[in-house]
């Protein structure tokens, strides 16, 4: 089971809510809106996406990242998090 | 008329894919992928809306903000400009 | 003369000021500080380059790209712009 | 001591080489650099830092977290991990 497991439907009910905003958002420009108030919401979308990837990152660490501490193997579980963190922050 | 009013169909065509993005991560959930691969695609998700927000962007400055450079009058606009900027970058 | 020359100030004293957070994490370093609390001042100093990013990318709009566009020829001024936004949010 | 430890000099030469990077920007504003070239400049440090970021949370979760963890107590640690990448992600 992945580590979002508990915290699923809070992950799901965030997702959901961001797709009705990315569909507001087409609704926007199919009605001629201005594009900084277009922007504006792109931005938080955005935003509401760092939060879902922050739940992600806690659950992660919280299941598999301690389970693998815990086994005392957790050099590769550590390596990869600190890579998927880098390819968030496009670093 | 926004002055995305060119590249309308660019950014509803960006749009529908992040859309669809969206819904393959609520999948990837409902299947209980793992944390790591659902994270890379929400990052994902964050870039194409950083390209759709440059296009935005570049249309506004085309269209809205070169417009109002024209009539002489273009203080309020670049004002707004670099507030939502700021507001996208969270700065 | 650049955009900025008229901000060149305010640029160069939040520039100094960053130099100054900058320095004061490396003493932190030396410090053996808490990994979070270095951390923070990372991210503080990165929320301080995107407020120079966005005074510089305000004055270049009022000047450099204004004059293009008054003078008739700002296709490219706009894509360079554009290009250096997308580069900024890595997009 | 700090997580960083093993990596502190790693993470001082990254500061190091920002620092000069900075001071670099803020020599190109002293010589009226072209704006474009700048804001470029002020983007790759700031990539530079989210790699120091980067750095110093791996070193977080291998020590601190690990620790903690192993010590069967890491629901704070976890926490405040949680709430640090969220504050650097500004979500």
């Amino acid at each position: 089971m992945p580590g979002y497991a508990k915290d699923r439907a809070a992950v799901q009910a965030r997702l959901r809510r961001i797709e009705g905003q990315l569909r507001g958002i087409q609704k926007m420009v199919d009605e001629d809106r201005y594009c900084i108030d277009v922007l504006t919401q792109v931005g938080a979308v955005k935003a509401a996406l760092d939060r879902v990837a922050v739940l992600l990152l806690q659950d992660h660490v919280e299941h598999c990242v301690a389970d693998a501490i815990r086994s005392g193997d957790s050099e590769e579980k550590v390596r990869e998090l600190t890579e998927a963190v880098a390819r968030f922050l496009q670093a």
